[in-house]
């Protein structure tokens, strides 16, 4: 993945992303998978936080000055994070396909295109693709008071529980 | 616009947007303007603090847990913001169209869709449409440190002046 940084003032960085040569092979899943295109799919999440097979594109990395990490994520059907939380919260943006998102204790709910979640600090939840749609997700995640904490991996039967439309 | 709140844990928000029967008409300007719809166009912007055309469509708003208000903001071609800064920066990202964005003393960078930017705090700056394309962006902006402050409209000679590509 190429990125140009352009330091029009210091810590301003430009990210390239749509027009990058670099990722049309990986936007082809964007395709395959019948999404309209914002930003590229990125790269394969491979590290053992989520369940099933989900792509990060990193926009913006957070620091002293701004501790807003940007992420989109894409999930293929049935992929979804493990239960975690976040110290400083999160912000999720529905970009494309439908999703999960679910605290503990409360019931799932859908996500669609459009709409926007605001998770507060601490609280465990999880999120990924729905089980017969991808999913893609902007997530705006405050860093300045620690990294996210993962826990156990979502069950088959809390990711199949009944959702409040 | 109707929104629906679910306080799955207060104060979690989810604001339903691109299935609002609400935003049917005003959602015409983003298909008049040959934009792909992810969030609905919103409210036209009625403040002097903008240039031309420009919708708001607000997805979160900031409060005492999460000072990150986000937006969705569609200039029409030729539409900008005044000069303006951050007290806390701010982020933005480019979802549609070809955006003109600028701090003072520095060149005019283009925006295209998949970029992201980040400003510094109290950095006066300016972002809106290029001269001949509509211009979508999501703005995240941290109001923990104040309101935005708002200065001089952009002349046609600092809108029109030679980019950096």
């Amino acid at each position: 993945m190429r990125r140009i940084f352009l330091y029009l003032s210091l810590p301003v960085w430009v990210v390239y992303g749509a027009c990058n040569d670099g990722n049309q092979n990986r936007n082809i899943v964007h395709k395959e998978l019948g999404l309209s295109l914002v930003f590229p799919t990125g790269d394969l999440i491979t590290n053992d936080n989520f369940t099933g097979t989900a792509y990060l594109y990193s926009l913006v990395e957070g620091d002293s000055i701004n501790g807003n990490s940007v992420g989109n994520v894409t999930f293929e059907p049935g992929a979804r994070s493990k239960w975690h939380l976040h110290p400083a919260g999160q912000i999720l943006l529905a970009i494309d396909g439908v999703g999960y998102y679910q605290e503990k204790g409360k019931t799932k709910v859908i996500l669609r295109k459009g709409v926007a979640i605001k998770c507060p600090p601490n609280i465990l939840h999880w999120h990924g693709a729905s089980i017969d749609s991808p999913f893609v997700q902007i997530a705006i995640t405050g860093r300045e008071k620690g990294p996210t904490q993962w826990f156990d991996t979502v069950s088959e039967g809390e990711y199949n529980s009944a959702p409040t439309h």
